[in-house]
């Protein structure tokens, strides 16, 4: 097994199998650049490129990763990537000297993830939001139409998706403050306006987009993964009543723009391969645009748990877990639909999954669903009880691929709630 | 009156009153820049600057005029936008000399219309779409689900709105590729992939937001205006079999997404203030982050025309006329809304109004109003028949507010539907 001259543990999320890219600054001094995490260190891509260790790759060279964003480098392409991440996995092993032997090297490059800052990721131009696990649309159906209108016709025939807020987006351990919103009380005659008293969250990944398409020109469903640069975790705030309120008939709106928060740590594509397995059973079959052309369309297996810290709990208790199998549509269909009109994605679009729900009533990856709309409160062991989220918790939510002797993990999305600022 | 030293025909759109910003690039030489339109010119900032003409304004050798939108420059704010437009009005005014008599600089710094190509005029972070004209939204509701049910509940209450897609806005005179989707037809049991049977268009206007918000700050209606900085038209092509099959529950997506068109030329709020009109009355009452402190809401007094011509059509022929006083909300309403919870707007965001329809028959801005979903054609002069838009029609929309003596007009936004690419 591949291993690197630095130390991992174990349970690492962050083995030299799975070299994720990442945005940080240096605590102690200056601007934001590129990183890779590596066990409990990330290494400065910026300062190997300034070195000169990826000489011979595409992306050497052409200061892509003493940027802000990762977006400079996702639109060198497939190649490029693959490139690079063969140079750092060769750079990091066990038994390459050239930075291992280097001491001044070693010294610029190598942070202690303690000592940086992380940012988001990407600059995230065009945010999409899917609907794709069946048990949530099922779940939400349910409660919002009953038991025999579950599913909306179009369900099973298309990923549902929507335009998500780009601007609101914020990388994990931002601070998500209680929005104010329109509310309709259910026995009150008009609405009113107010701190949301239906706060949730939404266990969802998504994929940051490496290369686009040219408007007017579909991405086939067969060339559809080429263009993904990698995956992250997603929580996708949700003020229910807000949403309740507004969505009709054209979405939702301010129930979901107060805050999506993701994970810091992009996970490469090819890092995931290992943990491919056939995708959920279509049926009725998909129209040909969203049929891949090997008989077998795949998934990725990757374990989800979420957890709920409130202010009194001295550590945070799983409530919900869940796997990324769940989802009916693939990330494929996903982007062959979404371009199939001609709509253009572009480099570091998000196409976020939706709810990750499994059928099992701890695989609810959201609050509506595990308290079924509030009438079954959760209960933590500390004596709390959660209809929905309250001031001051703190919801974790956390991903990994179970390798034999390693992890490819994606770290952790957090996010605490802070009261409303309500106007005065 | 103020007048220029340069000849503006009487029923030109860009006397010296309007002064609209714009991105162009002289045919001729390189790079995109920051013009302003006077008469059959285009005033080059860029060259301006550069030339000391700005000096004691706050935009002044920043070089924000020497770049490919207008972000830099709004991103400086009201003051900044203020001071530059006096400079530009005195500069281009019938009794100054400094630019009339500097041949060299006239040569420089203005270049006839016809030798420019237009551009985008922003970076676009988010485009919010509204639903804010009351016969639009009536209309609409009457056609799906009858006259009793036509106005949701919510309607009345706030400016129903949604997230739109960004990367596909694309500037007037780009040719439209009729989309391809998945529609379901009346008398089908199952959906089929094929390109748009009812291709529409939608007369809107969008305003372009200056300066932003902090994320979890909302702006107070009180102080919305001032984070304006100008005003599109836009055309929200729609493919209405599309929509109506994906729509439900998360709102339009790819019956949109495939292309908006916005007018290059962003009139400036200032521009507009002489046509200030009493906002539309409210029935009930906003509620109170609804309602502007000042007793009369206002908006403004624009004229709008949307014109079709075929392939077969020797000139355009107007199919409809409408006002921007048409829109229940006011863009003032429509911030405050929008940042109620927090959620965070950025300089080059577009915020358009919904389908701008009046009570009239002719009034009505979309061709699923116009020939009410299809039942009534409409009739072309030349003796062709509309139902939904055909390959090689061109739609124009053009608005303008009419003053004394002069036009502070937007030009125009136009596009020509092209052939579906069919997948072989």
């Amino acid at each position: 097994m591949l291993r690197s001259f630095i130390d991992v543990e174990p349970d690492s999320h962050f083995p030299i199998q799975n070299l994720p890219y990442g945005v940080f600054r240096p605590k102690q001094e200056g601007s934001p650049r590129i990183g890779v995490a590596i066990g409990r260190y990330v290494l400065d891509l910026a300062a190997l490129d300034e070195a000169g260790c990826f000489e011979g790759t595409a992306a050497a060279g052409r200061g892509v990763f003493a940027k802000p964003s990762l977006n400079a480098f996702m639109a060198l392409g497939r190649r490029a990537w693959s490139e690079l991440r063969a140079a750092v996995a060769r750079l990091l092993g066990a038994d390459e000297p050239s930075l291992r032997d280097n001491d001044a090297l070693k010294e610029r490059a190598l942070h202690p993830l303690s000592e940086v800052e992380l940012l988001l990721p990407a600059e995230i131009g065009d945010y999409t939001d899917f609907y794709a696990s069946k048990a949530h649309a099922a779940n939400v159906g349910t409660l919002f139409r009953g038991k025999d209108n579950a599913l909306m016709p179009n369900w099973l025939h298309l990923p549902v998706g929507y335009h998500g807020r780009a601007s609101s987006i914020v990388v994990s351990g931002t601070d998500v403050r209680r929005p104010q919103g329109q509310l309709k009380l259910p026995d009150a005659a008009a609405p009113a306006f107010g701190p949301t008293r239906q706060l949730d969250f939404e266990l969802e990944m998504g994929w940051l987009i490496g290369t686009g398409n040219e408007l007017g020109q579909p991405i086939p469903i067969e060339e559809a993964e080429g263009h993904l640069f990698g995956l992250v975790l997603v929580n996708d705030w949700s003020a229910r009543d807000i949403q309740a309120w507004e969505y009709q008939p054209l979405g939702p709106f301010l129930g979901k723009s107060f805050a999506t928060s993701i994970s810091p740590w992009v996970v490469p594509l090819e890092a995931l391969e290992p943990f491919r397995i056939p995708a959920q059973r279509q049926e009725p079959a998909p129209l040909p645009y969203l049929s891949p052309g090997q008989p077998d369309s795949s998934t990725f297996n990757i374990e989800l748990a979420v957890s709920l810290q409130s202010e009194a709990m001295a550590n945070a208790e799983m409530i919900a877990n869940s796997n990324y199998r769940h989802l009916y549509w693939t990330i494929g269909q996903q982007v062959a639909h979404h371009t199939a009109g001609g709509c253009n994605l572009r480099p570091g679009d998000l196409l976020a999954s939706g709810t990750i729900s499994g059928e099992r009533r701890e695989s609810r990856g959201c609050m509506l669903e595990l308290t079924w709309r509030g009438t079954e409160p959760l209960r933590m062991s500390g004596g709390e009880e959660r209809v929905w989220l309250e001031d001051g918790d703190r919801i974790v939510m956390s991903g990994w691929c179970q390798g034999d002797g390693y992890r490819i993990g994606f770290g952790e999305v957090s996010g605490r709630i802070v009261p409303a600022r309500v106007r005065t």
